[in-house]
């Protein structure tokens, strides 16, 4: 089942990830405390999940992606502490804690958060993380520059900040998303299929379809599960997207349409991992998962 | 002179860097040009030069280092976007302009810097500004990563910011210093000589010892600068760092001892140029530069 596999890919990963943030000099400490603070926060890892069962559905085992899977889960941590600044979306609780910002102060987040960026490059660059060749682990660094860059995550960033309060319709409210989950999600999949070593033109392909879909299905499922769960399930504040006015897919398309978007989306996912055989089997949990959650 | 040579190279890297700020999408728009705001602002390109100069010291044409160049401009860059805001040192003017939290906002400010990291590190690894071979560009983003990061730069503004008002004693205020501004400009010699596909180990060790005593002259000038130039001429407020009870050389050794200092480390610099030929001249001419410029 996906929790049995989900809780093996969060202790690979934690155990890659734990290794990265032993500050070099004690005049580093509170920096190094902070980050590891944003990171070690028993966060479900959805992203080196991803990493890992893109390079497994190819035959190739998880433990070769470990550069990868740390890369993208710095990305994706930095991101939620620069977003949960008091200049951004201004959040107290992420996952049930106090953020980073209110955990230490506001200078010490943003540091943490662009020393996070940073760590993924070194992570995924790092020979020990990430056993591939040159060429391989190049294309890799630029997938996941471009994923995280102006072009993708902080990109949509960018673009939700600006639509707050706007009358979004659900071709833009898809492009914000494509950008601002999507984009990592994609480049999560695709890293995990460079890190196999042996994935052809065509099933990198296929793997962006899966990808693409996914994403789209885990933003509709958080907009659904903003509206329907509570805080203490969430570890966030419930309703939190409608008091401040933003975009949802309940909001635009209605919550039974917006189920119905989101098992639409899980079935195209499955439909792309058609030609893949049994190894694919996490990629297929874990789309089913998705829009099974309740947090 | 410098400024013939600075202005060759401040032409350069600008004409690569003015490519990277086309927005792909119009929902993008406000972040490119916050990013090219925060970019392209008539900066003195100090690292790029050093870059491009390492890069010739070796033989090679400079232009092999474009990517090299415009990754540390925009590392330092995004680091000023940051450094600049509320949370952070609260300032209005940079290079007598409005910092990007004051013309945009600060959540774009945050994001258009973070953005600008992630361009680096595309930019670096783009083989259309970087020509290198697949383990030169490699060992070049690791380079980039590491300086960038915790332990390099980004731990040096952490530890920046926590010693203000502080009474640090030199090795303490060198141990900062290394990392806030020492890394990238030691990086940023790295990396042209990387670029350069020619340093031999020596050469390379002997680079270290040069960008090491130049960086610190930078910073020791940078001290007296803001106890003896003017708010224009700095375009930058004066006196900045006293107000802040900021720790500085001036404040340390006082101001005659500190020139000393700055002096010192000039001949240090050029001392380790000795076993290169007139290529070097560059390098040479920028270790006096430092010490002599007065903004």
């Amino acid at each position: 089942m996906i929790s049995t596999y989900q809780a093996t890919c969060q202790a690979r990963v934690d155990g890659a990830l734990n290794s990265l943030f032993t500050a070099p000099a004690p005049e580093l400490a509170r920096l190094y405390e902070a980050m590891r603070y944003s990171v070690m926060n028993g966060g479900k890892r959805v992203r080196p999940l991803l990493v890992y069962a893109a390079c497994e559905a190819l035959g190739t085992p998880a433990e070769q992606a470990n550069g990868a899977a740390c890369a993208v889960e710095l990305i994706h941590a930095y991101s939620l502490v620069h977003d949960d600044l008091p200049a951004m979306d201004d959040d107290d609780l992420r996952r049930g804690q106090p953020t980073t910002h209110k955990a230490f102060d506001e200078a010490c987040a943003i540091l943490a958060g662009d020393g996070l960026q940073s760590l993924a490059f070194a992570a995924l660059l790092d020979d020990r993380l990430s056993p591939q060749n040159e060429a391989l682990r190049l294309q890799m660094a630029m997938v996941l520059a471009n994923a995280a860059g102006p072009a993708g995550m902080v990109g949509g960033q960018a673009i939700d900040l600006g639509s707050v309060g706007k009358k979004l319709d659900q071709k833009a409210l898809e492009f914000m998303h494509r950008h601002k989950t999507g984009a990592l999600i994609e480049a999560s999949v695709q890293l995990g299929a460079l890190a196999s070593g042996r994935a052809t033109a065509q099933q990198r392909e296929a793997l962006k379809t899966y990808a693409q879909a996914i994403g789209l299905a885990f933003q509709v499922q958080d907009d659904i599960l903003d509206v329907e769960s509570d805080t203490q399930t969430l570890g966030k504040r419930q309703g939190a997207d409608i008091a401040r006015d933003k975009p949802t897919y309940p909001a635009l398309l209605g919550l039974d349409l917006a189920k119905a978007y989101a098992l639409q989306l899980r079935d195209q996912a499955l439909e792309a991992l058609r030609p893949f055989d049994a190894a694919a089997e996490p990629l297929r949990e874990l789309a089913r998962y998705i829009v099974e959650r309740r947090s």
